[in-house]
Formats: C-alpha cells, structure tokens, sequence
C-alpha cells in the first residue's frame, strides 16, 4: 500500500427531506447565495421553489446563474464569477449533477483569481483560496458532489481538462435520492457507467497490496451492477436510487483510491470525445471502456483482469486466465450494453475525422496511465477500435 | 437505506515515516501538548524519543500521562484533567492503542465538564466541548483513531462504558504501520477480533436495503481474514499490516453504519467480562461472537448469515440455507481458534459465578440490539453457552 494523506471533509446529508438542514449550513457560512443550476429540471421537480421558499424564510439573499452546459462551459464559470465579485457572494449552491457543481467549484476558485479563468483550469497550482461551495445533487454520476475537482469545456479551443484544489470540495453536499426519481432512463444509464468508470479507474493498478481498497472497489461496482438496470425500470424505486447515489459520491472521493497508484486514462481519452462532439460522457466511457481493456490485458495485467472477472462477475476462477478476462470484459461491455448505452461512436455520430486530432490532444500532457500507458497511437487504436 | 448525517472529519496521514507531519499538525492547534501513553512499549520501539526530539526541535512544550491501563480507567481519566488544567494544555496526543486514545478523548471532554469526570462517561451528553484530539496509532483494534466514542472502566463499581462526542474525534491521527510490526502474536489476533467484531456490529442488521454498506462490511473481513493469521507469522510484513491497520479505522468510523440500523450487542456483552475480569476486549468479543451468532440465527434472520457464508466464506449458494449459517458460524469460530484465540470463558478464568449479575448490568440501560433483541436471560444464555 502506498503512503496517502487522507481528508474528506464534505459533510453529507443523506436521505429523505435532507433539505430540512439547508439553511442552517448555509448560515455557517453566510447569507449571500449564488445559486447556480442547469437546464429547469430542477423547477419541474419543485426543488427550485422549495430552495426559493427557504431563502426568503431564512433571510438568505440569493442571486442565480442558469443554463450551466451539461459539459460546462468556461464561459459560465466567467459569467459566475462576476457575479460573485459584484454582489459579494459568501457561498456557493450548486443544485444539479456534477456539470452544475463543476461549474461551481471552478467559479468559487476564479474568484480569487485575478486574471483569466481558463488559466486556472490549465494549471490547478494557480488556484490558492475558494468560496465555499455546497451542493444539493439531482442526478448520481459524477461524484462532483463529496471531491475536490472539476471539469470544464473551453469551446473556443475544444479543451476539456480537469483542475482540483483541496478547498474546492463542497462544504456540504444534500443528497436526497427522490430528487433523482425523474432522471430520464438514458441519463441515469450514462451516470451508473460514470460511476463505474470511476471505480475502474483505480481499481485497475500496478499497486498489488492494496488489497483493502480492491475489495471496497469490487462493493461497489457490485452495487452499481445490482442496481444500474433497476432504477432505469423502475425510476421510482428508492433503494436503486439511494444505493447508486451514495455508490456516486464513495467511488470518487478518494477512498478507493488512497494508497494505490490510479489510471484515469479513460476519462483522459473521453474528454476529448466530449470536447469534440458534445456527447454525454458516461456514454463516451461506457463506448471507450471495454475497448481499453482488451487494450491493456496482457501477461503483466491478466491477474488484475482476472480477478475482476471472479470477484465481481462470479466468473468460475478455475478456467484459463485469459478466457476469464475476455469474460469479464464482455459481461462489462453487456451490461452496458443492458442499460441502453450505446456501444460504438459510429452510433453517437463520431466518424474517422477527427480521431488523430483527439488523440494527439488526450496525450498532450504526456503518456495516460502507468498500470498500461498510452501514446497518441494506442489512444488512438482504442479509439478505432471503438469505432 | 436509512437517513443519515456523515462527517468524518478526522485527517489520516497513512505510511511510513508519516510522522513527519506531527510538528506541523500540532501547531494547528497549539504549542502546549500532554502526551498520553500506556505501558513503555513506545520506548522499545523508539517511537517515544522519536516524538520527544520532534517536541524539542519544534519549541513544543509537553507534560506527559503514561502508564494508561489496557481497560483504561476513570482515575487516569481524572489524573490527566488535572495535568491539563494546571498546564493549559491545548492539544492531547495519545500514542498506544484504543485505550489509550479513548483515555485521551475523555480526559479532553473532561477538561471542559466542571463535575467529576465519571458522569459524562455515564451520560454522554453532558459533553459539551473537547480539547483538541490527537493520536499516533501503535495497535489496530479499535478504530478509535478515526471515530468519537471512548470506553472508560470504573473499577469502584465494575463499570465500563462507552461515551462520545463528535468533537473528540481526533484531528489528525498518524497511522505507520512499521509501528505495529513488534505488536505481539496474541494482541495482533485479539485486535483482528476486534475488527472484525466492529464490522459484525453493524453487518447483522435488520436494515435490507443497505446493500452497498454490506458489499463494504464484506471486503473489510475479507480484509481481516486474509491478514489475520498473516500478521501473526510474519510481524514485519508490511503488507498485512497496512491493510490490518487501514481497515481498523474503516470499520468503524460510520462508513459501514451510516444508513443502518446498528446492533453492538457483542460489545455490550463484552464489556461486562472485561470490567469484571480485566480481559483483553478482542479475546472476549471472539469468545462471545460465534455463540451470540447461533442465539441470533432464526427465520428472520437466516437469510443475513446465508449472506455471510457466501459472501465472505465463499460457502456454495445451493444448499439448505441453515446449513449455510451454521457452517458459516462455524468458520468464524474456527478462524478466531487459528489465531490463537481461547474459544471458551473458561480458558480466561471466568467461571459460572459472575455470569447473572454480569447479564443483568449488560442489560441495565435496556434490551441490546434489534436484529436480535436480548434481555438479561438471553444475555446469560450466551455466556452460559460460551462457558
């Protein structure tokens, strides 16, 4: 196990009517609210109200950005940050997924920032203080909600990158599991890949002995398997929904993690997907990810495949490693393919173009990974190979 | 699931040579320290002059509280309020084990109480602030390094009881596993146990629909199983030890409770057996366990020790479900026996005399447990049974 230095401070609120604590954590921190959210979602579900009616109970004044982007956009950061600067603004409340919370960490750092937001996305070191952010989720994916980083899309020069600053974690984040009732089937498809995503993002490593850690990530993406099909067939089933949003927030909040050396190749080559083309990213991981693992199954990393394929899909450990690995990777790519996802980028709309391009922008900062690293030509196989 | 609030805000610093944060850490509280520790075998390891030079070399001044029982007692308690007082400590470092950071929580809970500190063991919320926590951990067991309860013993009236507060979770706790490797064989396994017996608290509940927190209590006894025995052959590998000590701290820092209903009759049990007899905590919970899993196995609960045995012991799904739980129970028992555990009361000196009076005060502030509810006859039933 490697050395970690341990913190999550997030406190969470989980459960039924959690938003009864909404104005007494905000009053940790002060009274002057940005309240940013996404597309309207959140008023047809009678959250918006509810947020408003407890605002003006509470003598909290409170000032909105709308519209945040699915992958959200620089240019939403730039308008939040005014905002805040002009009106003073002591926290932060992201209510939406983790595009919406994004947004928000991202404009908390920009804040204290004196020149161009951008830059802080460039380059995380140049971030030294935060609002503080909270969040009240609506959508199970990105675990945006219990970390300290964010993702933001520059159109202007199709970057899609990710920055993190210990202080950009939500001070809180609400996590009420009926506010995800009316999450559409194939969003709350993309989330449970998301989640997965994440999970296997640590979880496949060149760290042998972190055997505590393997085992939780395995938990994990047992619940996400358990439930994932469930709570697209029954979107109103609280224990699917309430199972997959804790499994959200634990997959990425560093305890799997902590003492392992991690991959996030994956997402590094997604981003590029979405940079480009604007797609969902759960569906760009779930697109991406059995095709990186036939990629990177080889004799140094057939054991991890295999005990993969044992421990979380219950395949038989007595047969050939590599015909259990292949197993496991196809019953990923089924399960995937069981939630409604599409399985080729033809299928989302992304053709041979632009695949050199992307790939030579996902390894702009050097190599992905280190568990099976990969130049511009393997993400660019990979890539093809997804085709 | 079941609604819950979760905060754990407890810094972990993981690893070898992690010490080398203590100076800085402390001074974000302050410069005035008690360091509390138990019996000197912090000397033997060097662990004792290592802190003592860091305390030099950094202008720390520090009074010292050594000699903490392994059933820490109210007098300690009581002897390290008045050190406090008279030296206006600001920070308290425990250095040991469980008892002796629980000793060191409630010394700082009493530091603030102007009534003896025995009262706000017996009513925890008589607790209203806490001097700031710290520990550098020597023994994996209780967990305490990462949580807010404490146990106390009262020797005048055979009492030993758990209190807690949320501020005496510690600050920080610095966890290097290379501190455990002189632990010896009989504490390691009385520490497995003790583990383990946290998990079992929390995993046999009547809460069905935490599915994620039982696929997370499973991959920690795995944890245990698989380094228990380990640890015991090879106290130098580093390994085991990490992950022995890591889980330690998961089991019971609420990752695995949050949302569930939580039984802690086993704890109960035990505590009786130690405050009349003095026993090591873990040898009791392991003698007591497989008993108090047999009492607890009926048709309400069968399909939980199934669970168990498939999960965790890999026992085949396919046969007669109480045939699995027994021989899951079984496995348990055995395991506890393979690591050098006494497997009856009679080998820890405790005969038939104590065992009703022992049952009744278990029981004094109410039924223990709702998975399997248990009043001062059953109580007894159990120990008779571990006899």
């Amino acid at each position: 196990m490697l050395n970690f230095n341990y913190s999550i401070p997030t406190k969470i609120f989980f459960g039924k009517n959690k938003i009864d604590v909404l104005a007494e954590q905000i009053k940790n921190c002060g009274s002057k609210v940005l309240l940013v959210y996404g597309g309207g979602s959140i008023k047809k579900i009678g959250l918006y109200d509810k947020i408003i009616d407890i605002f003006n109970k509470n003598e909290i004044s409170f000032w909105e950005l709308s519209g945040v982007e699915p992958n959200p956009r620089i240019t939403s950061v730039r308008k939040g940050i005014e905002i805040c600067r002009t009106n003073k603004i002591e926290l932060i409340l992201a209510v939406g997924g983790g595009s919406t919370i994004d947004c928000a960490k991202v404009i908390g750092a920009g804040y204290y920032y004196d020149g161009d937001a951008w830059d802080i996305v460039l380059d995380s070191s140049k971030i030294n203080k935060v609002l503080p952010i909270a969040s009240i989720l609506t959508l199970s994916a990105t675990g945006s909600e219990m970390d300290a980083g964010a993702v933001i899309t520059n159109l202007e020069t199709n970057g899609k990158l990710a920055t993190g600053h210990k202080d950009m974690a939500p001070k809180f984040s609400i996590l009420d599991p009926t506010y995800t009732f009316t999450v559409p089937k194939n969003q709350t498809a993309a989330g449970t890949a998301d989640i997965m995503s994440h999970i296997f993002e640590v979880y496949f490593s060149n760290t042998k002995e972190a055997y505590l850690q393997n085992r939780m990530a395995e938990a994990l993406l047992k619940t996400c398997i358990n439930y994932g099909r469930k709570a697209i067939d029954e979107p109103e089933n609280y224990e699917a929904r309430a199972n997959l949003m804790w499994t959200s927030s634990l997959a990425i909040n560093g305890l799997l993690s902590y003492g392992k050396e991690t991959e996030w190749s994956v997402h590094a080559m997604e981003h590029e997907l979405s940079a480009f083309y604007d797609i969902t990213h759960g569906v760009g991981l779930a697109i991406l990810t059995p095709h990186w693992m036939e990629y990177a199954l080889n004799d140094n990393t057939v054991n991890n495949f295999v005990e993969y394929g044992v421990n979380v899909w219950g395949i038989d450990p007595n047969g050939d490693k590599y015909e259990i690995a292949h197993s496991a990777i196809k019953k990923t790519r089924e399960f995937f393919v069981s939630l409604g996802i599409p399985s080729s980028l033809r299928e989302v709309g992304i053709g041979e173009e632009k695949l050199e391009k992307m790939a030579k922008q996902a390894t702009s900062r050097g190599k992905l990974g280190k568990f099976k690293p990969l130049d511009a030509p393997d993400v660019l196989n990979i890539y093809k190979a997804a085709l």
